[in-house]
């Protein structure tokens, strides 16, 4: 898009009623044609755009395509999602914004990509990524805390992306499966993928990458069982550029009062009420061989407390927990 | 260098006596001027070659420059230094080792510089890097631990270092400063710069960046009080390739064995005898504050056991000691 046609769609956005095309020719000194050209890029995106003889231009629906100029009017923010790249297609959108990092780009800046050729989760894992559909983005953190914290910030992303769909998709119930996915019903809606360069004692940067399945209907063999999308669970289609700009505005909060706090205490009433895995029996996978036994909840620094056979309450930093049956 | 010489060159480092020309010519199928002309090569690039008439070529003296022809015959390890990459120049070994591991790199492979221009110590600090003189080199590992384990590997390096100097530069008496740096009476004579890329439960790669001063004559103003080398110490020079393949030689069983350890225990001895910091009054500067004690030791976890005023002895996993008067 054009900068001139992203500023009159900015100026839509912005507008209570409507635009009359008089004071769009005056803002932006052009003739009343070029600005019938701009609108009618506009539509060719999927904008819908009415357009009222004696009243002027109002904007009626967007396409929620997620991109600067559609995300930009919807922040609260005062970084998370100002830098704002989109791009069509990408490898993965945690790679683009560690090389913008390395970069040197602020935090808070967000990459986010229609579609992804190397989308990955955890793990090394393929996270399935078809164009049109979902959301894919990675935000750059520089928190100025010890590296030690970062196992704490795929939860604290979780929280912010749980408490966003609550408002922005009310309806399914979500829960947060420690220590980074939001399910419904069990399967999986959205994943976190979150990666760090540090030294011992300084951290570089942090990239926090979401995944999340909004209007997708066609769950893709193979993950059928275990994936579910909002437009499944809701029956309705949602605007990824809401969705995207409603999680930033959670986001950025939670993530400044975690820079202040010693640890994830106070997010933990929130954390262990959407808790998904509290009270059920699950079998952790680690480097040094499994263990199972029953969720007792979260502790303050982000670890797993299970509860093994034997009564002790085993302290887990990482790992994949499997539901027992 | 070309390959042929590179050949040649080996085939004299790995020879006990003298190499009959005859034999060359046989071995590489060259002519007898061929087989000078690489000769007459590896001289101007300074290397001492005895030519005896009736018993060949021997090689009596080589540059030490840390290439991967010079280093190769030394080494006694499976992995580290086995892909070895030398630049005549380059911004940082540690950013080119990163770039390298990104793309897949295996463990252990080597970046190596004559000088660097973008030289860096640990928190951006510069690290002064001047040609033909040091060894600034970066190892790439990939620990199959986890990420929480990545600050014991500054120590880890620091002690296979200190090991490999006491074998190859006998004489000074050196000291490990936690959690990262060789010192030689109060100066510093090597430093150490781990820089990680991974997941929360995923170590992705270390980069363990190596910086050393051996034959550097004059320091430059501003670290004059604070820095040394070892031909400052010894008053004599060392071969850069010979330090090299003693470190790696070194480094690879230590590491080995920390794979398979719960934590650095089996090298507190080592640490506690070598080190520069025990017993001795500091302030170390943290993330909330500064904290000043008398050192008691290192955890086998690798943090710094610091005894406050008040006999409490406080855990520092990160930061930089400062000695009080």
């Amino acid at each position: 898009m054009n900068e001139l046609t992203a500023q009159i769609l900015h100026r839509l956005h912005t507008s209570d009623g409507y635009l009359s095309g008089g004071m769009l020719c005056r803002e932006f000194g052009m003739t009343r044609s070029a600005v019938w050209k701009h609108i009618s890029r506009l539509r060719e995106r999927g904008y819908t755009i009415e357009a009222v003889s004696g009243k002027g231009y109002r904007l009626s629906g967007s396409p929620g395509i997620p991109v600067s100029e559609e995300v930009m009017p919807l922040l609260s923010t005062d970084r998370f999602g100002r830098n704002l790249v989109f791009q069509e297609e990408t490898d993965s959108t945690n790679v683009q914004a560690k090389i913008l990092a390395r970069q040197g780009a602020p935090e808070g800046s967000v990459v986010v990509a229609d579609t992804q050729t190397g989308g990955r989760g955890r793990m090394g894992r393929e996270w399935i990524s078809p164009p049109g559909v979902n959301l894919y983005f990675s935000v750059i953190l520089r928190p100025s805390v010890p590296p030690t914290r970062f196992p704490q910030i795929p939860l604290l992303a979780a929280a912010a992306i749980h408490q966003a769909l609550d408002v922005a998709a009310e309806g399914p119930q979500m829960m947060i499966k420690w220590p980074n996915d939001i399910l419904v019903k069990g399967r999986k809606l959205c994943g976190v993928l979150c990666e760090m360069e540090s030294e011992p004692d300084m951290t570089h940067f942090v990239i926090a990458g979401i995944g999340i399945n909004v209007n997708l209907r066609d769950i893709p063999a193979g993950i059928k069982e275990i994936a579910t999308s909002l437009f499944l669970e809701s029956g309705r289609e949602f605007s990824r550029s809401e969705i995207l700009g409603t999680i930033l505005n959670h986001f950025e909060p939670l993530y400044e009062e975690w820079l202040e706090a010693e640890d994830l205490g106070y997010l933990l009433p929130y954390l262990e009420k959407h808790a998904w895995l509290k009270g059920r029996e699950v079998k952790v996978e680690r480097y040094n061989g499994s263990l199972a036994g029953r969720v007792r909840g979260i502790s303050r620094t982000g670890e797993l407390l299970l509860e093994a056979g034997d009564g002790k309450v085993h302290v887990v930093s990482s790992g994949e927990a499997q539901l027992q049956k």
